[in-house]
């Protein structure tokens, strides 16, 4: 083989000048595109011809780069989620922010794999990984992991749980009898039921637990379910605490549920995707007093810290457990002593993964540049905006607030008193969907109670009360004109 | 509650201009730093000082963006993993690239969650996986998703056999007998196992089948086994086939063991998180047929496609039974018929995540740039090189080849016929971590038949052939001066 035939061919830009360039007009527009979010239509419907444009096979042959952004520019960037808009308030997610893009930025150019090794990246994400410990009052020994979202997260540790309170070698053995009990509320994410699923126990292996007037778990309830299912042969294993529901808010007593861990040796796992990360915030902190004390945290840090997806976070009291449950090393990863190969603690043996993104480096310049007490107000400010558009409804007569307000999310809907319940719901599907559709703004929905109900979940840094008080006057014109 | 009390702090820049600004600077440098990657060390170890920085406690009060960037410069960046660097030759990776850069840049701007709903990134990512489909000759109506990962891919996969195969509906019911197989070779990725053992089904639930002596798996083997187990009251369910195994590259009989799965009636599952790409590649698609007959398949994208971590993809070819395995809807994503929460087959009824980052926009930028034609000629050149490596260790006396060429894995050691097998372990093992430490060029290392192997896994779009002639050169003067 002669180098003479050497293909001299790379995916490097050819004329990295022109790339550079190409990258400084995207900074301008795309910060201009963030600058200007409120300015733009929150979502709108894509046409035909656009729709069509995501039908082309295979592109074979190249393009220029430039022509490539057109079609960014044409057919992906007025047709958003509306998640970065000041007014979502829908699915519960975050904003997203500069000073998370650039880290992401850097992830990619950097673009280290996580799974281990010894090199700075590696560092950074234990790094962080401790200053959420810190924030969740966990002890140094403790570990975690940044994952995927919540959904991972909880999936992680109830994965540990299901490995540590078996009571038998599950890892190698497999599922022995099928009678492995998890326990959570009636508001408890769907995603704990769908990894209970995964895990091998079905459906009836997360038993749901009434909830209280303020859709908390009912902590009686919980404790007689816990010993008919101990009568009954069943072997209960963990209860899953909230702080934070994606309905209404709420949050667990989560104290509660830990003296009942302690005293019948459960797991005590905390759902925390939306409540965890507002520790920072000196309002919320007192009503999360109970989580230091559980086995397992799940947290997100794309939706109430506002980091760009994809950002989530297990932490494991018991490390020995944690790694237990996930460590697997073939030959050719085993270790050096030196070298890149080298290290403790690699974080593909705490998890799912073999390679993992950088995603702890948003994380570490984001906590840096705005200090974690700004993130601490800025979860403050939507749990008072919350309040505020309370009130609003409170002081309506027209207006019906559905559930107590949790932390920063709103149920209520339009009620003048003269419907009935299947006219309401109607009605107020309807209005939010003109909401919507006149890109007003994006509010949720849910059922609570058979009842449908406009739901705001107020997690953008970007939104301010005035847009609460516009929400308020569209809506009292769309239900008079749509209600009898 | 006044207006005037209003916190009006959001996380967005205060000088959007001086943010821009700082952002060019950054692509200057970042595009810098990838350019010049082969003139800075591929991997150097920290110092004491640098690992101190990672170390402080949680930041709570701010710092200036651009001082956080000096800390980056500073403390990170001159300490990479060395995977984007053309010599490294380690664990199985991509080089990341600018084009893919640009997309997950949009990508965390944009910021949208592909976990469902009606917008243009939902239409990119069904598109992106409609080329993978294409590519690997899978029908239109198979369905699929990009996920984090090969091991994610292959964890996917996995569940929806054991949910289709187990023959009762496991996802209410849970595992009820312990009894159901998974089959792979010897040289099955060890995300299978893990895979595996989180599903319930426990270590011995993947039954591990002897290769032949090119490392692929021994077909009479496995029939063996499969009947074997049915005579002990086990339920054989699902056949793993590696195209590209991560020692050595070899691929699977597929078509063999396609055939053995139509007539067992077994879900056949194939890890292509190496290989499976590569049919974009003439040279290596004839060695993949048989993929097309798969019932699943994982691919990685963050290692021969290049992408910035990460991407992997999952296709399914029975899309029902895809989203039989996945979906779960609870009331607060009920869909609408209008608006945003519309649209079929959101992308969270598939895959266990919820949230779900934009990873297809850097797919489907770097495939309109560069087009599949030339990702496959950068895979061809990529196996060129092995060749090309593996011939100066054939010519050569004291260098001895270990395994057979798989794709662009090439196996060896330095061995001048004076030593020992322990000897000769103890010489490469060192002849590596030299190399390494010199920071020559990044190869990997793995064990196979106890003799510790020297691995070039070249997916490097960047490396020359000049770049081997270069590692031999050192080899063989590391290896004359440390052997007898
Ligand atoms: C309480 C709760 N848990 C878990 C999740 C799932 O998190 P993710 O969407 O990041 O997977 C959510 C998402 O909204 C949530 O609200
Ligand atoms: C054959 C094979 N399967 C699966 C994986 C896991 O892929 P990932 O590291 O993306 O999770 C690898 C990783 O090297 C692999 O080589």
């Amino acid at each position: 083989m002669k180098n003479l035939l050497e293909n001299n061919e790379n995916l490097d830009p050819e004329d990295w000048e022109a790339s550079k360039a190409l990258m400084h007009k995207m900074v301008d527009d795309a910060f201009d595109y963030v600058k200007n979010v409120r300015d733009r239509k929150i979502w709108q419907n894509m046409p035909n011809e656009v729709l069509e444009t995501f039908k082309t096979k295979l592109p074979k042959t190249p393009s220029s780069s430039a022509s490539v952004y057109q079609e960014l520019q044409d057919n992906v960037l007025p047709y958003p989620m509306g998640n970065i808009h000041p007014r979502f308030w829908a699915w519960y997610m975050g904003n997203g922010t500069i000073s998370g893009v650039m880290g992401d930025f850097w992830a990619s150019i950097l673009n280290p794999n996580l799974g281990g090794g010894n090199h700075a990246a590696h560092k950074v994400e234990e790094q962080v990984i401790n200053w959420i410990k810190e924030i969740i009052g966990f002890p140094e020994t403790a570990s975690g992991l940044l994952v995927s979202g919540g959904s991972m997260a909880n999936y992680s540790g109830l994965t540990v749980a299901r490995n540590v309170k078996a009571g038998y070698d599950i890892r190698a053995e497999g599922l022995k009898e099928n009678n492995l009990v998890f326990y959570g509320s009636t508001e408890v994410h769907s995603c704990n039921t769908k990894a209970v699923e995964l895990l091998g126990l079905g459906t009836k292996g997360l038993k749901k637990i009434k909830v209280n007037n303020d859709y908390t778990i009912n902590i009686n309830a919980l404790k007689q379910q816990i010993a008919l299912d101990k009568a009954n042969g069943l072997q209960p294993i963990c209860v899953i605490g909230t702080s934070g529901t994606v309905n209404t808010g709420a949050i667990d007593n989560l104290n509660a549920i830990a003296d009942i861990c302690e005293k019948e040796n459960l797991w005590f796992h905390v759902d925390g995707a939306i409540g965890a990360i507002a520790m920072l915030s000196n309002k919320v902190k007192p009503q999360l007093n109970g989580i230091q004390r559980a086995n397992s945290v799940a947290l997100d840090l794309h939706k109430w810290l506002h980091m760009p997806f994809e950002a989530g976070c297990v932490l494991i009291k018991d490390s020995y457990e944690h790694k237990n449950t996930f460590s697997l090393i073939p030959e050719y990863l085993e270790k050096n002593t030196r070298g890149l190969a080298s290290g403790d603690n690699w974080f593909s043996e705490y998890g799912l993964q073999l390679s993992r993104r950088f995603r702890a480096l948003k994380v570490w310049m984001s906590l840096k540049e705005h200090g974690s007490e700004k993130f601490g107000r800025m979860i403050t400010k939507n749990v008072d905006q919350a309040y505020y558009l309370a009130n609003l409804i409170e002081i309506h007569p027209d207006l019906e607030l559905l559930a107590p307000v949790g932390m920063d999310i709103v149920c209520f809907r339009y009620n003048n008193g003269n419907n009935t319940l299947n006219e309401l719901n109607a009605i107020n599907k309807e209005i939010k969907l003109q909401i919507e559709e006149r890109a007003i703004a994006l509010p949720g929905y849910t059922t609570l109670n058979n009842i449908y109900c406009i739901r705001c979940a107020i997690s953008s840094h970007r939104v301010t009360n005035a847009d609460f008080d516009d929400l308020i006057t569209h809506i009292l014109s769309i239900g008079k004109a749509i209600s009898k």
